[in-house]
């Protein structure tokens, strides 16, 4: 059995399915791609257990609490490893984690989006342990995301050769 | 003749000379830069047939409809075609598509954002087919664009070795 | 000594010394993230010669001119050189700049957003010289930005084999 599975099991974590994406909208491009050894992540946001986008929704610091904002980026982050699972296989094959882009749907004036965006990168260094989980990071407040989620993150991970 | 400019051909499209920056205005980068079998792609916006900016300006939801903005969506990704076209030589050259950002300059409360850079996405797969042209991508909404465009899109693509 | 060390004596350039963080904020990432013959940068702020943020905050066309916001990404490209001198020892590994994405703080209606960034793009073109210092770049408005600075970088660059 992969490490990285283990360790989700040994987290008491559950990836969730495949993104429903909302009624009529139309997503013409790839969770997941592969160029090489190079896989990268599109923009994903938090996802509830049956597939659909969270009902969480709004802008952090107004309709959201930075409590809710961090829950977001981790449900996010959860979202991301199931892409990752399905389009790799195995997360074993992520050999280290790049760039990580945090966009926080950000009420006027809300500017501790850093403590939003840590609510991924805790996940990742709780997952995949602080080498191989190492990763470059902006947090950065955006005027609008899709479907008003709260939080969305896209990066980059290097696979084993 | 390169399979691409063919395509081109087949589905009408003409790409635009090089951008003609708004007078005093110095962008000191590259439009493509080429390193080892990456070409990185700047932020590209909506150009008309003679090389200037689209007149096409303003906020998607406000000034703009959904509509229009798919539209400088298409446009940007033309442009984006013109500038890989005259560093690469020829666009067979690229062996796949890897990451699309794309921006929109979004009015307050704008969030059909996927529907907008859709303009590029379809773009890419018409003319590059759905393998070659598989990509991933976010579309979000920033609160300002240079010279009040609708919509900017960067991006990065592989080269054949 | 080092080519780009001598030109950043030459220039009468001081880098500044490690970020330190605003009090009880935690950022559990790399300013810089070696992968390969990839070097990634994550967001960078203006930093003072003591290492912390610079007292510059606020929105770049309301609170600081569009020459206070030169200042600020130059001073970010500071604090960029610096974070990657300390993780590879030398910049002269460096062999190429890659991507530069620049984000403005950026007051509604401020959309003269390249010149802001061009600081950071003047700065390393001055260092590394028209070849090594190529870069591609986007320059776009967010709605807030952490600590309410003014602007924040990232990018990546690749090293010699």
């Amino acid at each position: 059995m992969s490490d990285i599975a283990d360790r989700l099991t040994e987290l008491g974590l559950t990836l969730p399915p495949p993104l429903v994406p909302p009624p009529g909208v139309r997503l013409p491009f790839r969770s997941v791609h592969v160029v090489g050894d190079l896989a990268y992540i599109a923009g994903h946001g938090p996802q509830t257990a049956d597939g659909s986008l969270s009902p969480l929704r709004g802008k952090v610091g107004a309709q959201l609490t930075p409590e809710q904002g961090y829950q977001a980026a981790r449900l996010t982050g959860l979202s991301i490893l199931s892409s990752l699972a399905r389009e790799l296989g195995d997360l074993d094959r992520i050999a280290a984690w790049g760039r990580v882009f945090g966009m926080v749907n950000a009420a006027p004036g809300f500017d501790r989006l850093p403590e939003v965006i840590n609510g991924f990168s805790d996940l990742v260094l709780d997952v995949f342990g602080p080498e191989t989980g190492a990763h470059t990071r902006s947090a950065v407040g955006l005027a609008e995301l899709p479907f008003g989620l709260p939080v969305e993150i896209e990066g980059q991970v290097h696979l084993r050769r």
